[in-house]
């Protein structure tokens, strides 16, 4: 049998092929859009006028954030297994040098998956190889564990620069918690176009890490749940609806930079407490949300539409136009009731109803099979960043939790809130003992 | 704010464009490669030349065994919950009419996800609403248990037609099998090229059988594993591989007839004992086989490529040339060592070390979070399409557990087998009382 010429799975340029594209210099053009969308793409080779599918590793913020929601998702939330913060350091600087590669659809490491030498083990592990770098972004947060630990130990001797705004979520009405999918001193989200590639991303990192840190739980999300560029065409959740049609989009610079981006007077920098190295930064909050699908198919579509105060097909509100007309909470119809349902989602989660607070929401569906009952595990992995989680995550998740209609089909299982350091800078050598890594600025005195 | 006009996410005919289309007339053009490639692509409008992604339901034999493998699987086993053979028939009925219409990227059911009447459930759930068909095939298995319950019950009358080949998979060396990943009496594999579709099928399908099926297990693969045509590229699993170059491809159309599609000749037709239903069908095994990936990452790559028998980077028999050069077993090299270790996953799995026998592999990588200790549960799900397990799986696998060297690496915790009917006849008339549905040939004396 002979091999016919095949075109590979997309028609990019593949790992292989950047490897040998490196010494002819790799240009990055920027393309992002004013005002925090950090992101850029490069072009591997720079006579290419087409686009590639790169997002650059660094820039004033980190990817992954305001970068146009991929399609899939692996988050990851590691525990740190060393007490060392020389090795922790040596962690993220290798974590940093692994990640600036996998998101330019390099290998991992520098001999790549298959060169040798024969008697190490590859420096990659193979199965993104002939895949394109498919859009890869990794973005990384610091839970509050990692500045205290469960002991009330300062293991790594930042303690005093943990953020007051980074805590442990409180409880919410109707939690229902796993202590295996809540936390975790790092976290990872690995989003991309092809889900091999997010998952090849997580496993280099956890094969980096081994002996510093250790996947306590991950999670896999297939379908984006959110658009977060005005360019993206609103995706459907697993209630069928339209979901994030009033997402913080980054081609609102304003809203990007009041609600998303820590700024400078967020600070506190006394002896005792500094939380400066945060600037530029964010903070991530996680939440699986399954939801009760099997009830929700035996609702009717009036019941559906009530809930989420939304027409199905379109995502108008009930008030009347189209998906992004502005809901009407005042309109009333027959028997002078309000058109939309003050309870409803649309109501609770309006930015009118929360002092305006708003979210960058960055969420996926997830499927991970069944639960022993007959019923499918599915969901949403909530993902959301936002400039202060006390004002614009924690007010909002106890109203919905409390009133939302919706919450009657809703189960958070699992958790998380990370700070999320601001990029690496553009031009920042990586890699070896000196390079610069990601959140460095928390370990600078 | 107003919303940009925005392409949908991908450029095809979306389900509700094609419901706009119906009325016309859907034409279905055979694309079929001869012997046994069944699928025919369908054009939802007899006006446009350009090839869209459908797969038709209806043929000589059930899609989504000989079509090129699509990128993602959902794939589900289920439990009947009645016991009454009418209900069990108008399930079957119900789920080759909803099959049949999602497979063209049309709703579920008539009336839509979204179009009411309000104070019914919508009968399709909607979160494919926007999406195309993607290539999706719905491929229906009935398991040993449907046909003698666990208590010997003979529930449906169908007994005394259970092929003699569908038995339960004996316990093969270090199998350590989950109960609650096993079995099932109907096996339904949704591939698609979209993830969203395959998960909304199946889901689609569990809300249809309500009070008749219940979602026993349920699989979600992200990346495949097996290429079924020579068009397709060779893929990889997650050993970094490339995975299924000798496998059996749809253009092999001698092979597909001797080793995939149950033959006349197969089947016992007495008075006491009958199985000519399953003429024109085959056995789907699966195995849901964990990889310890954290170990083999730690493994050499000369470690590596000796378990496979192949380079990694090529996929090359260790005996010498590309990808597709048969492998040379008897060759040696230096110490008169053969090239290839007689132990090596290559070697033993040849159809030469096993009276010839190959399988039709259809299987996906996978990863489902992580195991509480620290590791990603991470593997292959093992999708195979074989004439005869007796012959082509059972000892095979024997071989395999016992013998190649990559067992040390793999652990079997899911499985099943199922005897998957012929296709439902082009030009059947689907849905209603009446209605032709697969496997219909069971339920007729």
């Amino acid at each position: 049998m002979t091999a016919p010429p095949e075109p590979a799975r997309a028609p990019q340029v593949t790992r292989r092929g950047l490897l040998g594209l490196a010494g002819a210099g790799i240009a990055a053009i920027g393309a992002g859009a004013a005002g925090g969308f950090a992101t850029a793409r490069a072009t591997e080779n720079p006579t290419a006028a087409a686009a590639s599918d790169v997002y650059e590793f660094t820039g004033a913020h980190q990817a992954g954030i305001t970068t146009p929601a991929q399609d899939r998702v692996h988050f990851a939330a590691f525990d740190i297994v060393t007490d060392s913060r020389e090795e922790l350091v040596e962690l993220l600087r290798d974590w940093t040098d692994a990640a600036r590669r996998m998101t330019r659809g390099e290998p991992a490491g520098e001999l790549g998956t298959t060169s040798g030498p024969y008697d190490a083990p590859p420096d990659d592990t193979g199965e993104a190889e002939d895949l394109s770098a498919s859009g890869l972004t990794l973005t990384f947060g610091f839970g509050p564990s990692l500045f205290t630990d469960a002991g009330g130990e300062d293991r790594f001797g930042i303690a005093h620069r943990k953020p007051d705004l980074l805590v442990d979520l409180p409880h919410f009405p109707a939690d229902a918690l796993e202590d295996a999918r809540c936390g975790g001193d790092i976290a990872v989200q690995a989003c991309a176009d092809d889900p091999q590639v997010a998952v090849h991303a997580i496993r280099n990192l956890a094969r980096i890490g081994f002996g510093k840190a250790s996947v306590r739980w991950s999670q896999l999300g297939y379908g984006r749940t959110s658009s977060t560029s005005t360019q993206q065409v609103t995706p459907r959740n697993l209630f069928g609806f339209k979901d994030g049609t009033s997402n913080i989009k980054s081609e609102e610079t304003q809203a990007v930079e009041d609600q998303v981006w820590v700024q400078p007077e967020d600070a506190t920098s006394t002896d005792e407490h500094d939380s400066a190295w945060l600037t530029g930064g964010s903070y991530l909050v996680a939440r699986r949300i399954r939801m009760t699908i099997e009830t929700w198919d035996r609702s009717s579509l009036r019941e559906q539409e009530t809930i989420v105060g939304r027409t199905k097909h379109t995502g108008a509100p009930l008030s009347g136009g189209d998906e992004f007309t502005e809901p009407d909470f005042a309109l009333t119809g027959r028997g002078d009731e309000p058109l939309i349902d003050p309870a409803s989602h649309v109501a609770l989660a309006h930015p009118d109803a929360n002092g305006g607070a708003r979210m960058l929401r960055r969420g996926y569906n997830y499927t991970d099979g069944s639960d022993g009952l007959g019923r499918l595990d599915a969901g949403l992995f909530f993902i959301a960043y936002v400039r202060n989680p006390a004002t614009q995550y924690i007010p909002v998740q106890n109203t919905l939790a409390r009133d939302d209609l919706m919450s009657e089909y809703l189960r958070h299982t699992g958790s998380g809130l990370w700070a999320v350091p601001a990029g690496v800078p553009t031009g920042s050598t990586t890699g070896g003992t000196d390079g610069v890594f990601v959140g460095q600025a928390l370990f600078e005195e």
